[in-house]
């Protein structure tokens, strides 16, 4: 801090580095989000990028345009959530760049390790593998439908009020991409356009053709009750809904994954995404089918 | 590209990293600047953050928030301007991120290398130091200027009319950087802000005061010319006017300095900056004082 530049370790002799913006009223509204909420979102989804290449988050760089009026508050709570979720990550908050905007932007850019490892890109996945998620998918499709319909988490159940949690401040298990590293993972990404989406992203970069179960996608009682209780479909929020941060990768068949990952499908000849082994996607991604 | 994050080298087992946000309306005008422009700046002023710890620029990092409206072309001669201010700078862009705004905004991110090398901050400035700057000052400051008045590059003779090109694209030379930390830099800054102001960091940075000799400073007769054109202070434009993305530096006062960095002044003990060995700084930087 207080330099040109920031200078960090990349002890690996690589660096692994991502970048994105977050507008004000297209990735976070502040009458839904706390500053807390921001940068801890601001934060994970970038962080979670390093993660899904199998290297582990070293630092983020924080860009902040704002309009004048926004209170100093606003900024040192956002800042706060940023460093307790680089805190999470293992990654220091290193440097940054302020601005005037008519709204809020972040510009930030997470850094990271591979540690001596190869890192897991798109492309290596082979017919055969196994398709695989850490962490739970859907939650935060629910969270933004709960909030949405006009619920807030005072309002609601526990079960239900975690899933506006999930949404506003994800809670990517950084760790689960190295391990993935370690253990063989042949492609990975993460899930932030939604699923079939980014396994889409997997099949196309690899030249496979991907096969969703959804009879074994990890959704929570809560998802589902949130969806009963919206009238909503939760196979729609599990497949399409985005934002969950959670890591998906293929794996040799013959790989046993530790616990905190789920099977949910293969990986096939031929292209594109199949749901229950048939071609479900339309021109938005994918076809309601239900 | 086409990965969740970009996979560098960092040889020297260090990576340099700097970001920068820039928002159409504050950083750029759509009617005055080019898209190819508006590149150049922008990866420029990012890429001599780099140079200015001593270190050579390897990649960029491009996050762009656009309207939908904003053509194709405008986006395609945009990264066309950055890509080739990265080749000037032996850089690469590396990777990115778009998203929908109402303005456009660019959020970059530049790495470098130290090569092994210490990196120059803005701390070691010791007091006996001669003071140097590497490029020309004034001209970005008397370029904007020009455009302000409703000057264009056309309407004036090519000498005036280098003064806009040199406010819409700056060309650094980032090779001094790291040169200036071969020679023994002790201290080191990218003149964005003003050279006083810069030098000023410096200055509270390292504990030291720093003289600025006006009779010394690398000012071209086109920015005379400008001066005298507007009934404007040239010396205001070349001690308060940033942009020029010049380095400025402090060396050893033994230390010979090559032909493209001008000695513009010394360090001493004490605080702030002086013009001409006497305290001319106001609260906003600088006080006029002719």
């Amino acid at each position: 801090m207080g330099d040109d530049a920031a200078v960090l370790r990349a002890a690996d002799g690589r660096v692994v580095a991502s970048t994105d913006l977050l507008v004000e009223g297209r990735h976070f509204r502040r009458d839904w989000s706390t500053p807390r909420d921001v940068g801890i979102k601001a934060a994970a989804q970038n962080l979670a990028d390093i993660a899904a290449m199998g290297a582990a988050p070293t630092a983020i760089l924080v860009g902040l345009a704002a309009p004048g009026g926004l209170p100093v508050d606003w900024v040192l709570d956002m800042m706060r959530g940023m460093v307790t979720e680089c805190q999470r990550a293992g990654a220091a908050v290193a440097g940054g760049d302020i601005s005037g905007a008519d709204n809020v932007m972040l510009g930030v850019t997470a850094l990271g390790d591979l540690g001596g490892r190869q890192p897991v890109t798109r492309r290596g996945a082979r017919p055969g593998d196994q398709v695989a998620v850490s962490g739970r998918i859907g939650c935060s499709a629910a969270g933004l439908a709960l909030l949405e319909a006009g619920h807030s988490a005072g309002s609601l159940p526990p079960d239900l009020a975690e899933l506006i949690q999930a949404h506003l401040r994800p809670r990517p298990d950084y760790s689960a991409g190295p391990q993935a590293a370690m253990a063989g993972a042949t492609a990975m990404i993460d899930v932030s356009d939604g699923l079939l989406a980014d396994l889409g992203h997997i099949g196309a970069a690899s030249g496979v053709s991907v096969d969703v179960w959804t009879s074994s996608l990890p959704v929570t009682d809560a998802v589902r009750s949130a969806a009963a209780l919206l009238g909503a479909d939760w196979l729609e929020w599990a497949l399409a809904g985005g934002e969950d941060h959670a890591l998906a990768a293929t794996f040799p068949a013959t790989t046993v994954l530790t616990q905190n990952w789920t099977v949910i499908g293969s990986v096939q000849q031929g292209a594109g995404v199949l749901v229950d082994s048939l071609v479900r996607r339309g021109p938005a991604g994918w076809d309601h089918f239900r």
